[in-house]
C-alpha cells in the first residue's frame, strides 16, 4: 500500500455506554434478550434507565472502541460518526480525542440527542444492550470525505450502521471512494438479531467489496444459515477475501483463499464483562494487518486486546494494549 | 429518638465526577496538588477536560456518595442538592434515586450546567479532583424544606458548601430545623483546603450546633492548627459532642467526652482509587449510628464500607454494602 496518514478509519455509531448491573430477573421483567443488542425508542430508553440500577457512563459504540482499540496500540486512526451537540456528545467526542483519533464529524446542532446504549451486565459477565439511536440517526454521505477515507489503509465498519438507512449510504460511499483510492474496507458483523435484519445484502457486499469480514460464531453462522461453525466458514472461505472469525474462549480462525490460521485466546485471569470482546478483537487484528503482521500474528493481538477488555467492566481499553504485546 | 421516615438527610453539592487516569507530570503541568480539592470556573474546567485522558463519568459529589453508601448498607436516605436539568444532571438524580435515595430538590432550569468534578487517578492511586460547582452555586435556603429535615434522625452536610454562600444559608436553615424538631446534625470538614477557608465559621458551628463532626488527620490538625493527631484529637474532645476522625490505613478514632474507641482499618486486598473513602466511611458510621449501634461499631462500619470503595475505580458502592456486615 502506498503511505497513509491513517492506519484505519472507523465509521460507527457514535455511542455512549450506561453500564449497570443487573440480575436474570432484571432481564425476564423488561424483556431483554441476553447477550444481544435491542434497538430502543427515546421513549422506552427513558422507562428503561429509570428502572436500571445506579450506572457508569462511558463512551462506546463498536467501532469507537475498536478505534480507541487501535490508538492504543499505538495505531493511527480517525472516526467518523455522528452524536448531538449535548453533554454527552461532548464526553464522547473528548474520549476519541485524548487517545488520540482524529474525530471531526460535525455534531448535530439539532434533533435527537446523543446516541446512549443502556448495557445491563449479568452476574455471568455477558452483557445485554437496549440502543437508542438518537443523533446516529443523522449520519449520512455527506459526512463522508473522500479525502479522509483515502488517507487510511483500511476503512472500517460496523454492520449495526444498516439499522440507520443514511448511514448505510454513507458506508457504501465510503467503500467505493476507499476502493478508489487503492484503499482495504473491512465490516463487522455486528450482532446475529442484525445479521438477521441485513443477510442478504451482508452477503453480497461480503462477496462484492468487503476485504477483511469480522464475525462471531453466532453472527457467521447465522449469516450463511448453517448449523456448525465449520459450515460457516467454508461458506465464508468461498465467498470472504479475509475472514476472521472469533469463538470466544475458543479464540479465532482466520482465513483467506485455502490459508487457515486458528489461534487460541489469550488467557484472563476473570471475565468480568465481555462487553466490546469482539470490537477490541478487530483493533488488535487491524492494528496487527496494518502493520505488515502475518494474519496469525494479527489474530494474536486481537486475542491480546479481547482479553484485556473482558477482564474490567467497560469496552474501552484501561492498559495501554501496546505495553501488553 | 422518635420514629422517623429518614435515617440520614444529606446535603451536599451535587456533581458528576469525571474520572480519568494520569501520571504525576500531569499534575505539575497542570498545577495540581495531589490529594487535593480545587475549585475552578467553567473556563478552566473545559481547558483541564481537554487535556484530561478518556474518562468514565459516574455520580459523585462527597455527601451524594455518602447518601450512596447508607443505602448500600440498607439505610433510609434523602438527599438535598442541585443540578441543572441537563444530560448529566439527569444521570446524577438517576444514580441516587436508582439506589433508593429520595431525591426532590428541583434542577435549575436556567444558568449553569450541572457541576463536574475532573478526577485525576495517579499510580499511587492518590485523587486530584478539579471542581467547577456549576448549578451548585444555586443551591439555596428556599430548598431546604423543614418537614424533610424533621424526618430524618440526622441530617448530615459537607463543609464543601461553605464554597457557596446561599448553599452555607441553606446548611444553617437545616441545622435549625433539626434541632427544632430534636434531630441531630453532622458535618464533614470535606478537605484540609476547605478547613484552611473556613476555620473560624467551622469551629464555631462544631462548638455551637454540630452533634457529630467527620475529618481526617490533616483537616483536623488543620482545623485546631497543631502538628501532630493526638493533639487535634484533644482540641476535638474540648469542643467538639461526637468527632469520628479518619487516619486512613492506621482506622479511625472516635471520641466522646472522656471516651476514646480507637477501631483499626478493614483489610484492603489492593488499593485501587482512595477517592471516596473519607464519604464512605460517614456512610459506614452515619448507618450504625443510626440503627443504634455502640460507636466503637458505627466506626468498624465506616471503615469496612472505605474499605470497599478504594479497592475500585469510582467512589459509590459497587458491592452492596450490606453484604459485607
Amino acid at each position: 500500500m502506498t503511505s497513509a496518514a491513517f492506519d484505519v478509519l472507523g465509521i460507527g455509531n457514535a455511542i455512549v455506554d450506561v453500564i449497570s448491573r443487573a440480575d436474570d430477573a432484571f432481564l425476564d421483567q423488561h424483556a431483554l434478550t441476553k447477550g444481544s443488542m435491542m434497538l430502543i425508542d427515546e421513549a422506552r430508553a427513558e422507562k428503561l434507565y429509570a428502572a436500571m440500577g445506579s450506572a457508569v457512563e462511558v463512551s462506546g459504540g463498536s467501532c469507537g472502541n475498536t478505534m480507541a482499540g487501535v490508538a492504543s496500540f499505538g495505531g493511527k486512526g480517525a472516526y467518523i460518526g455522528k452524536v448531538r451537540n449535548d453533554q454527552l456528545g461532548a464526553v464522547f467526542g473528548h474520549d476519541l480525542k485524548a487517545i488520540g483519533v482524529s474525530f471531526e464529524t460535525a455534531p448535530a446542532t439539532s434533533g435527537p440527542s446523543t446516541a446512549r446504549c443502556l448495557i445491563s451486565v449479568t452476574p455471568d459477565a455477558q452483557r445485554t444492550m437496549s440502543t437508542y439511536l438518537g443523533a446516529c440517526t443523522g449520519l449520512g454521505p455527506d459526512d463522508i470525505d473522500p479525502k479522509l477515507v483515502a488517507a487510511a489503509q483500511v476503512t472500517y465498519v460496523e454492520g449495526y450502521l444498516w439499522d440507520a438507512p443514511e448511514a448505510k449510504k454513507a458506508v457504501l460511499k465510503a467503500f467505493d471512494a476507499a476502493h478508489a483510492a487503492g484503499r482495504l474496507v473491512s465490516i463487522t458483523l455486528s450482532d446475529s438479531f442484525c445479521v438477521g435484519r441485513y443477510r442478504e445484502e451482508f452477503r453480497a457486499l461480503i462477496r462484492d467489496k468487503v476485504d477483511i469480514l469480522f464475525g462471531n460464531e453466532a453472527e457467521i453462522t447465522s449469516l450463511y444459515e448453517v448449523d456448525s461453525f465449520e459450515k460457516a466458514l467454508e461458506a465464508a472461505r468461498a465467498e470472504a477475501k479475509i475472514a476472521a472469525l472469533t469463538r470466544s474462549e475458543k479464540g479465532s480462525v482466520v482465513i483467506k483463499g485455502s490459508e487457515t490460521h486458528a489461534v487460541p485466546a489469550a488467557p484472563v485471569a476473570k471475565v468480568v464483562d465481555t462487553t466490546g470482546a469482539g470490537d477490541l478483537y478487530a483493533a488488535g487484528f487491524l492494528y496487527g494487518f496494518t502493520h505488515g503482521k502475518p494474519l496469525a500474528e494479527c489474530a494474536r493481538l486481537g486475542g491480546i486486546a479481547a482479553a484485556e477488555i473482558i477482564s474490567h467492566v467497560g469496552a474501552r481499553p484501561e492498559t495501554p494494549l501496546e505495553r501488553l504485546v
